[in-house]
């Protein structure tokens, strides 16, 4: 299957250059004129459009979206046990089903091939992500200090069920340290050890979280969690707004990936993430949008001003994360954490995850800088065409492996159910 | 001229109702059924639309849109002396203009209805402004050490030209305590009193102007301007990100207004302006986007959704700054500085400057709560009609009074010129 993407607009140094795209089997064959004996099944025009490479959100809980605007601007404790819990708790995995699939439509809206979910309801986000063609690393939640075996065997049961899915990927997932006892934490990574998954980890959210861990452990959470050996396995790591000098040290010694989430960690009260600090150690810093119950949108555009933003604000440095190193986190430092190989840049060779930018519009004018235009003027509405492993999923702004319109039916369902 | 928009959403309470606006002579005439004899001239279908308060953007240069991504992520004064200066010295009155054009089409496509403008080039935002039917506050940038007398008096001719135009009003600006010098200062809050205008001024925007302010006057930025008498005038202050508590006290006590632009404040390294407290004061808090040359968008919706994430984050407190304040500081309170009487709300009796939403896309699904989509889920695509003054000059995303051919090869020439 060859695909041509034509006269977009890519960087050339400082400067700007029009060329094409040529694409086989999702696999970028060549940047510049495709070959005279390259026959293309599928011609995109690019006119005036930015090829971007497609976003990878490297946190979220997909079906939370069925739960957008139910409670905002609450005290934490009240958000989470009066606002959301009461409706997860009576959410089902069909109902878990459509609300990931409203996360992957505004996700394709906006420019996003991949996430890594952490869910309650297994087969949910997996089956929405291969439905519309994303990629996907899944987990099952794991909470528990009962042993959780039910939980690490529904999990299994979806890893064998998705198998077979290349898209489709998966990671354990210890909650996080507050809601998964030592002896659990222990077998999960072992079970991790046993499979070769990496692990995916809430960390460090909290000042709540870093205090008791502090009272009860005599460490901080990221020490607990290395002294328990879990950093041996590849792991990704949400959030870790909390961290000592010696944490970020210990994230970097283990090559954790740390997923931050800064709308959520703004929105919720918890901080800011030291990722100025964190980059400079050399972690690999990537973005997550976190759910649409605590952001409330999954728009990485969004996510993507912000970790520039926030960090020169902070730092009192204009310079601090630049527009590119911040582009890098939200795509190919998130592939890396999520174990995809070559996904993440616009080069040869490379997978065919792209999104196209309409120029055309006021916030884009005048364009003069790539790196400029997608981080400080994009809102994300300009991704009119989105292409994931070679395949277009989205043209014109029309989604074409979603029909929006039962979506929307069943989202509203889903609203008179929970909140009735 | 009797307008009529039909079926919108807007807040019930804690729910949300369905209704209609009726308009007449571009104030709101009536929220529900319009009376029977309401002849509408004009009907506007809102059918799953949110209505909102048009947006005030408190702070801006408009001219400088034609300066975007000239110069992003370096230190303060290389960004100001070798990216943006050198090009502004060499733009010209209708460049300006085209700019302020420019700006003007990002604003209304973003749902802005009124902005406040400090520029270097009479006339040019409020012919931008008047052509397309926005509410503009204009104000020359005054600097100098020389007397200044020359500006002040293009100030004084700008305002005469204009005097008809009942939606371009006035305020003198003197640029900064650091460009004026204190016998100027006097000089334009005496004219400003003499004119009965109020001011706009830059205040305590960075470290640099605080800490030099402090060596040479042994005060605030805030205590010298209060000490001149400025503040006797009605004073719109932009900025105010380094504040003692003192300062917060005598912004409170002479009713100053102050725009907080969160988004410019954080990408050039200057921190985080203390709007919870200013709030807690009681201060008059309204939001600017500052220019395109620093933001580098105009999107008041980022801006809003910025000010309560930010002070959420910085303050760990997730109930700081909720929605529904966010929205004031946006619309109601950016009015209310700029002297625009009944403008900000959608109430009977105030002005019909009203902005639609599609809630029928992936980000606004479930809507549930009004404040929450309009601070939380919006990135401003959503907006797809504006009515200022009661007449409409965006409708299903088009300009109805913006030729964006024109002005986009306008933007494009321009560029040509100053860049090469």
């Amino acid at each position: 299957m060859n695909l041509l993407i034509k006269n977009v607009i890519l960087p050339d140094g400082d400067k700007l250059k029009t060329t094409d795209i040529a694409v086989t089997d999702g696999i970028i064959v060549k940047i510049g004129c495709a070959d005279e004996n390259f026959k293309a099944d599928e011609i995109i025009e690019g006119n005036n459009r930015l090829a971007i490479p497609a976003f990878v959100n490297a946190h979220t809980h997909m079906y939370m979206s069925a739960l957008r605007n139910a409670a905002d601007d609450l005290p934490f404790m009240e958000w989470l046990f009066n606002g959301v819990m009461p409706k997860e708790d009576r959410l089902n995995g069909e109902q878990a089903y459509w609300g990931s699939l409203l996360s992957c439509a505004e996700m394709i809206k906006r420019g996003c091939a991949t996430f890594c979910d952490m869910h309650l309801f297994p087969g949910n986000s997996a089956k929405a992500a291969a439905e519309c063609g994303m990629r996907a690393v899944v987990s099952r939640g794991l909470v528990g200090s009962d042993g959780g075996q039910k939980r690490l065997d529904d999990q299994f049961a979806e890893i064998e069920e998705w198998k077979h899915e290349k898209n489709i990927k998966f990671m354990l997932a210890p909650h996080a340290i507050y809601t998964c006892d030592k002896e659990y934490l222990l077998k999960i990574s072992s079970e991790a050890k046993r499979l070769g998954l990496g692990l995916n980890i809430h960390l460090s959210e909290s000042k709540a979280e870093f205090n008791d861990c502090m009272r009860d452990n005599g460490c901080t959470p990221t020490e607990y969690v290395a002294s328990l050996g879990l950093f041996e396995n590849k792991t990704l790591a949400a959030h870790c707004v909390q961290l000592t000098e010696n944490d970020i040290s210990l994230l970097a010694k283990y090559g954790v990936s740390v997923a931050s989430n800064p709308k959520s960690n703004l929105k919720l009260g918890n901080g800011i993430a030291p990722i100025y600090q964190l980059d400079q150690a050399g972690v690999n810093v990537c973005i997550g949008t976190d759910s649409a119950a605590s952001n409330n949108s999954l728009n990485m555009f969004s996510e993507l001003n912000y970790m520039t933003l926030l960090h020169k604000g902070t730092n009192y440095d204009s310079t601090a994360i630049p527009a590119k190193k911040a582009l890098d986190f939200a795509t190919v430092n998130g592939a890396k954490a999520l174990g995809f190989e070559k996904l993440g840049k616009i080069e040869e060779g490379w997978a065919a995850d792209i999104a196209l930018l309409d120029t055309d519009v006021p916030q884009m004018m005048p364009l003069r800088n790539y790196y400029a235009a997608i981080c400080y003027c994009c809102d994300g509405s300009e991704t009119d065409t989105l292409i994931i492993d070679g395949k277009v999923v989205m043209k014109n702004k029309e989604l074409l492996t979603i029909d929006t319109e039962r979506l929307y039916y069943e989202i509203n369902k889903i609203v008179d159910f929970l909140d009735n």
